[in-house]
C-alpha cells in the first residue's frame, strides 16, 4: 500500500483559522488571512475543535493518490460519500501484471498461504485466457477476486477527514482500512499538524467505546 | 438478480407538485395538498421538468431492496454518493451457499463458462476452508471473485434517481447496471408513471449522445 | 409558527430495521419486511442507536410544510445541507399581506415593539409603492426586514434529523429555530416514536455540554 | 462587493488531468503528476468535457472571501449544498457601521432611493437602539433589511462551480448572484483558464435556453 499526498489547500490550518475569524468578527474579508500569527491559528482551531464547530474545517481540502489497496477496502472507502473519487477502471484496462493483498492472519498459515496465492494467480491466468478469446475486460474481471490491487485518487476535506478516522481509525473497522487511514493521518500530520492530531477514532471524542466490546482503549458505556 | 420496491413517499407526484406549488404561489402550507387536481399535478410536473427545475423531485423518495447483483456492480452502484445503502456485510456474514453472476459473454463460450464456474466454485471452497481453519469471515472473503452476489436496501429520491438513470440507462454503462436501473424504472413507474417516464439516457436530454460513439439511439454532437 | 407532516416513508421503524436485519443476516431481500415482530424492530432500532451505526436512519424520510418562520430561520434552517428544500420565492410572489416574526425580548419592551412593528410596516408600505412603481419583486423585497415570514416544503431523513435536532434543540441555538426543530420533534413522535424520542441536544450524546457555557442541563466538560 | 480568492488548490487543472489519466490507465500513483505535459492536460480536460466525464474536476477546489453581498444573495447562495460556507454572524457581531445594496432598478428612480435609504437608515437606528436597550444582536437583527452586507468564506469545487454557474450565470437569475457568479469567474479563470472557460450559462451545454422567455443568447426548445 503506498498513500502520497497528491495536492492540498495550501496552508490549510490558516485559511480554516482565517474562515473562523470571518464568522465572529467584523473584519473585512481581504484583511482575512492577514496578521493571522501562529498563536492566534493554533487558538482559533482549539475554539473550533472544543466547541465542536467543525464547518470552518471543510475550507482545507487534502487529495491523495492511493495505490496497492484491495477492492475490499476501495468498496468500504467510497462509502464516504462527503469526497472525491477518481478510481483505475476495471473496465478499460485490463491487467497483465497481478497484484494483489494477503490478509496477514492468511499469510500465518503456511498452506492456506499457498493456496491463496495459487487461486488468485488461477483467476488471473483464466482472466487473461478470457481476454484472449475476446471477452471484454469489463467481463472477464468478474472472476477476479476482492484481493487484487486497485488505485484512486481521493479527495477529502479536513473535517470529513476527522468524521472518517473516526470510524476507521477504530481497531473495529478492518485492518487494511485501519491501515490506510493511519497513512492518510501521518500525511495530513506533515502538512497539518494540528489537523492530523485531531484524526483519531471515535471513542477520542466520546469518552468511551460504543462497539459492543471494546479494544482496550477506552471502556464501553457499561464498564465506564 | 430481483428489484423490490421496499417503500416509498405516499403519492409521489403529488407531493412534489405540492411542494412546486409551494414556490411560486402565496398559498398557506396546510393547504398546500388540497384541491390538487390529477391535471394540476401533472402540469406542475411538466413546468419543472421542461425548465429543469429538479430540486421539488427530492421530496419523493423511494427505497428498493436489491438483491443477486455482483460485488462490481454494488461498487459502480455506491459511487452514486447522493443516496442512502445498507448493504449485506461480507465481514460479519458467512456465506454458505455461493451464488454468483456470470456476463452473458462468457455464458456464449461453452468452454469459458466451464472454467468460470469451476473457478469461482473453487474459491468458494478455499473460503470455506479457511472459515474452518480460523480465518475470519472478512479476511477469507479476499479470495472470493467480483462475480459474488451482494444484496443492498437503497434509498434515492426521484431527482437523483433521474441523475442515475441518465448515466447508468445509457447502453455504454455496464449491462448489470443498465438492466438494474432497467428494473428500478419499472417499480418507479408502478407507483409514480410520469417521473418513470423521465427516467432515461442523458442523450434525451442533450438531443445528442456525448460518448465517443453512439450506440445509435441519438447521433454524437459531431454527427448531427 | 406551523409545522405540518405533510408526507414520510410508511412504517419508518421498520424499513430503518428491515435494512439493519440485511446488514447481518443472509436474509433474502423480499423477506426483509416480513416477520419483523414490534419487538425484533425495537431490538433492532436499539443496536443501531447504541453503537452509533446511523445510516439505516436514513431509509426513513421525513417531509414537513413549514409556515410562518422568519427569513432568520430559513436561512439557518438551510445551512444543513444534507435536506431538501423547497422554498416560497420572494422574486416571484409579492407580498400583499404582511405577516412577520417578533422576538419575544421585544414583546416585553413596549416602547421598542411598538416602534419595531411600525418600522416593520413601514417597510412594506415602500415594498407595495415600489411595486406600484414598477420595480420588480425581486428588488423591491431588499427592504423587507429578516423578521417577515416565509414558507418552506423540507424533507428530511431521520439521520439528519437527529443531527440537525442535536445541534438545533440546543439551548444555545436561537430560539425559533430551537422551537421550529421541538414542532418537528413533536410531528415525528407522532409517526415513529422511537425516532422522535432520539431527536435531542448533542449534550445528550456526548455526556457533557461542549459549549463555552452550559445551559444547565449537563456541565461542561471542565465541570465534570 | 468584492470577491477574492484566499486559497485553492495549486495547479488545479494539472491536478484533474492526474486523476483523470490514473481511471483509464495503468500508471503507479507516485507518476501521476509527473511528465504531464501542458498538451496532455490539455487535452485530457478537453476529452472529460466534452463527454461529460466531470467527476475528475472535484478534486479542484477554490476557496473565496465574499463581502458586501446582500443577505437576499447568502441565502440564495448557501442554496448550492455542495459547497462549504462560513458566514459572517448576525447573532454575535453587531452592526456599528451600516453597509448596504441598492438594486439599480432603485437607484434609478430617486424619489424611491431616498425612501429606501431612509428606510434602511432607520432600521439600522432602532436596531442600535435595541442593543443600547438590551435586546440581544440576535434578536434586533430582526429589523435589518434584507439590503444589509454580509461576508462569507465559501469553499466550491471545480465541478460544483461549473454547476452553480450553469444556474447562476444564467440572465434568468438575480443581477446580485449573476455579479457574484462573474467575479469567482473572473477569479478562477486568473489561475485556471480551461476551468474558468467552462464556468458558464446552462445553454450553452443544452444547446438551447430552457426558461419559458430566452434572454436572446439561445432560442427556446420550440423556437429552434
Amino acid at each position: 500500500m503506498e498513500v502520497a499526498l497528491l495536492s492540498f489547500t495550501p496552508e490549510p490550518e490558516l485559511i480554516v483559522a482565517a474562515a473562523a475569524r470571518l464568522s465572529t468578527s467584523s473584519i473585512s474579508a481581504g484583511e482575512l488571512r492577514q496578521n493571522l500569527s501562529a498563536e492566534q491559528v493554533n487558538s482559533l482551531l482549539e475554539r473550533l475543535l472544543s466547541s465542536g464547530h467543525l464547518s470552518p474545517f471543510e475550507h482545507a481540502s487534502f487529495t491523495f493518490a492511493l495505490d496497492g489497496i484491495s477492492r475490499v477496502t476501495s468498496h468500504q472507502l467510497v462509502r464516504h460519500r462527503l469526497a472525491s473519487y477518481t478510481q483505475q477502471s476495471q473496465r478499460f484496462v485490463s491487467f497483465n501484471e497481478l497484484n494483489f493483498v494477503t490478509p496477514a492472519t492468511i499469510v500465518a498459515k503456511e498452506n492456506l498461504k499457498a493456496k491463496y496465492g495459487e487461486l488468485i494467480r488461477a483467476s488471473h491466468e483464466l482472466y487473461r485466457q478470457m481476454l484472449d478469446e475476446g471477452i471484454p475486460a469489463e467481463d472477464a474481471r468478474y472472476v477476479l477476486p476482492s484481493a487484487v490491487e486497485t488505485k484512486l485518487v481521493m479527495t477529502m476535506n479536513a473535517r470529513e477527514l476527522m468524521h472518517a478516522c473516526s470510524l476507521r481509525l477504530c481497531q473495529k473497522a478492518q485492518w487494511e482500512i485501519v491501515e490506510l487511514f493511519e497513512r492518510i493521518k501521518a500525511e495530513v500530520t506533515k502538512v497539518a499538524p494540528r489537523i492530523g492530531a485531531e484524526l483519531k477514532p471515535k471513542c477520542y471524542q466520546l469518552g468511551y467505546c460504543d462497539e459492543r466490546e471494546s479494544c482496550g482503549l477506552l471502556p464501553t458505556r457499561k464498564e465506564r
